[in-house]
């Protein structure tokens, strides 16, 4: 998506279906309201894919923060009822093996510029795995909850989480947070590492203000090149990421999967229901 | 070894001469029961040999428990006056090339099963590096005493804690822990994450039983195939599993370790002494 | 430098221009004092180049541990002013394709002698960089600031902190300690993994004594080939190596950088001045 010269500031400004943006000295603060319970759904990839699209074309947007609208979801899942519909607009992204919401955050991962997310509500499953994918994350100590309930569906973290897991937290803490899939807290996600810093949410956003400011006035080469690096030395290799994406496609038609899906549906899943909100719990009363 | 179909709940539940196990609801209990102090020797070899064996071709075993019958010692170390015998029985597990505790470790690592550790003692030396294989590892605030005292000895760790410390606590701390050969408790190996988590003995059980009925209640494609996608991301080369128990071999001859053994072994190493209680203050006051 | 046997005791107790040297029981305490702020400039480079020869080549050298003189300052930083004296020092270390300060302290990562910094001051871009050569950091709870300041610069950091980082932290806190540019204190840098331990000034010294003279007793063939291996895991490709100092020397030249730096020169940069002291908020302030 392209647009004219001089065009930028104005269409940074206007909203997506799924994400309201609000361009400040630099800093895209991007907002994530797509009802009922903000899941991952063929609008919102959409969406995602059209902000990076103009973002990587924008030099004024140096860092895109992602928050939600939800007091409760950040991302809680993809929609498990749309699951094709979705990894079709995910295609739409890339190259023509990037075929998969995996693929997509990787895209996410080298965008231009600096993503920070800001869990203040539940993100599991591809949503944790959004979190991931961002350059950096912190988490709120009263309502961050980040879990992978995959396995306890009987489906696959297909979208980053293992890779990305091993890396930041070793092999063994990454066993126990997808094979377990429980919920952590802020606390527990800063004391592992998966999250860099759990704040009070009286201090979590001035905290993530203050950072972006900075990075946002800095030289854009320097911010680039390092990002360039880090990722270079950080992100797994893309065969992985497309190997990973087939594990989750193959397991989610798995008759053990539908079932544990269909029984949850039944309890509120996809709702803002105490199934969904205690998601963790949920799975491990199947 | 393989046994007719039907016989394998009877089978779980005997007993080997070193490890004592009970299968309850998928998750089975072995317990680590080689007096006087646990000592990996080669009937412990043997036996979690045919353990390996047995689970790999056994379906209903989905979690694997490792505890300790000795309140002191969970594996202090290797028998190190019968290493040619122990490294003898450990070549009987693999392929041509595995002749090593520490290719016998890999092959835990990727067993059927998910394995978890609970360290209510001392585990150092290949005992630390036996934890390090499983797939998580839980230690007892009060109990824990995790080390590597090779390097006091003039040996080497060359079962994987040099690939696992690494890839876990990073180089500075894997260079600390094993050249400075100091013990650890429970609550500095949670900080740096040698262990996945330390609780109160009062709490400990509770937390992995909970833990590893969950994973044993969870669709066992999804299980494996998590597991087998963190190990590929998070495992050494094996060439390297190679490399470093040739060095072992190697070290564990030279007179400088020969000597200093010897030396521990008039001070009651291999016993239920000061010596082997307190390893990491002894081999520094060699 | 090589020198006649049975000199080395007298050798290693002699000082260089810009580091202290006392050696005892094989622990060298090396002490940097380059006045006015120890900087790292030509001579201290080679005066690194000259200290890494000899204990490369005599054996009662087993560890070295690295102190600063200056109450204030362990490594502030590169002299900004002398990049091309000081690389063209550091390129008289090496192989012909070693011409950097990033590829010098590959060689102090590899060095015969184990390597401790004891962190009192401040150790920020290059200074850092040195911490993280070495084999272990230890951090004094009092006085350490750690931080990467290029960014804020327009540089990067081109001696290693991308690739230690990303291993040490992962890749989202490198992100942010890089892209942030922000001053770490120890207790910040103890948690998140940067440095081994950080401890009170009144247990610090004592705490490295005790771990130096440890391993300085244990058996040298041991020691040496845990660092080797430590190291073959832990240690990034020489080429990225390369790699990141290229990009170093092209930003250093950098408009925005040098426009950057000479503001920050004005406003006492090299100086023992607020600006060199509070330099994660001073670069916030451009």
């Amino acid at each position: 998506m392209t647009f004219p010269d001089g065009e930028e500031l104005a269409t940074m400004s206007r909203s997506y279906r799924t994400i309201q943006t609000e361009l400040r000295h630099g800093v895209l603060w991007a907002t994530i309201d797509n009802p009922p319970i903000n899941l991952i759904d063929e609008p919102f990839v959409t969406d995602l894919i059209a902000l990076l699209d103009e973002t990587d074309t924008d030099g004024d947007v140096r860092v895109v923060v992602f928050r939600s609208a939800d007091a409760d979801f950040f991302l809680p899942h993809v929609d498990v009822q749309r699951i094709a519909e979705y990894t079709a607009a995910a295609a739409t992204s890339g190259g023509p093996d990037d075929i998969s919401l995996g693929a997509l955050y990787r895209r996410l991962s080298e965008a231009r510029p600096i993503t920070i997310a800001v869990v203040e509500g539940r993100a599991r499953g591809a949503g944790a795995e959004f979190l991931h994918a961002c350059d950096m994350r912190f988490a709120s100590l009263e309502r961050a909850v980040i879990g992978q309930p995959e396995v306890g569906l009987g489906t696959f973290p297909g979208a980053g989480s293992v890779q990305h897991l091993v890396r930041l937290v070793g092999r063994g803490r990454a066993m126990q947070v997808i094979l377990g899939a429980e919920d952590l807290d802020g606390r527990e996600a800063e004391r592992i590492g998966v999250v860099n810093k759990t704040l009070p949410d009286e201090q979590l956003i001035a905290y993530v203000e203050r950072l972006a400011a900075r990075i946002a006035g800095f030289p854009e080469a320097a911010v680039r090149l390092v990002k360039r690096r880090i990722n270079a030395a950080g992100l797994p290799p893309k065969e992985d990421v497309h190997v990973d994406a087939g594990f989750f496609q193959i397991l989610a038609r798995d008759p053990a999967s539908t079932a544990r899906m269909g029984a949850l549906m039944e309890r509120g899943l996809q709702e803002r229901s105490r199934t969904e909100l205690e998601l963790g719990a949920a799975v491990g009363e199947l």
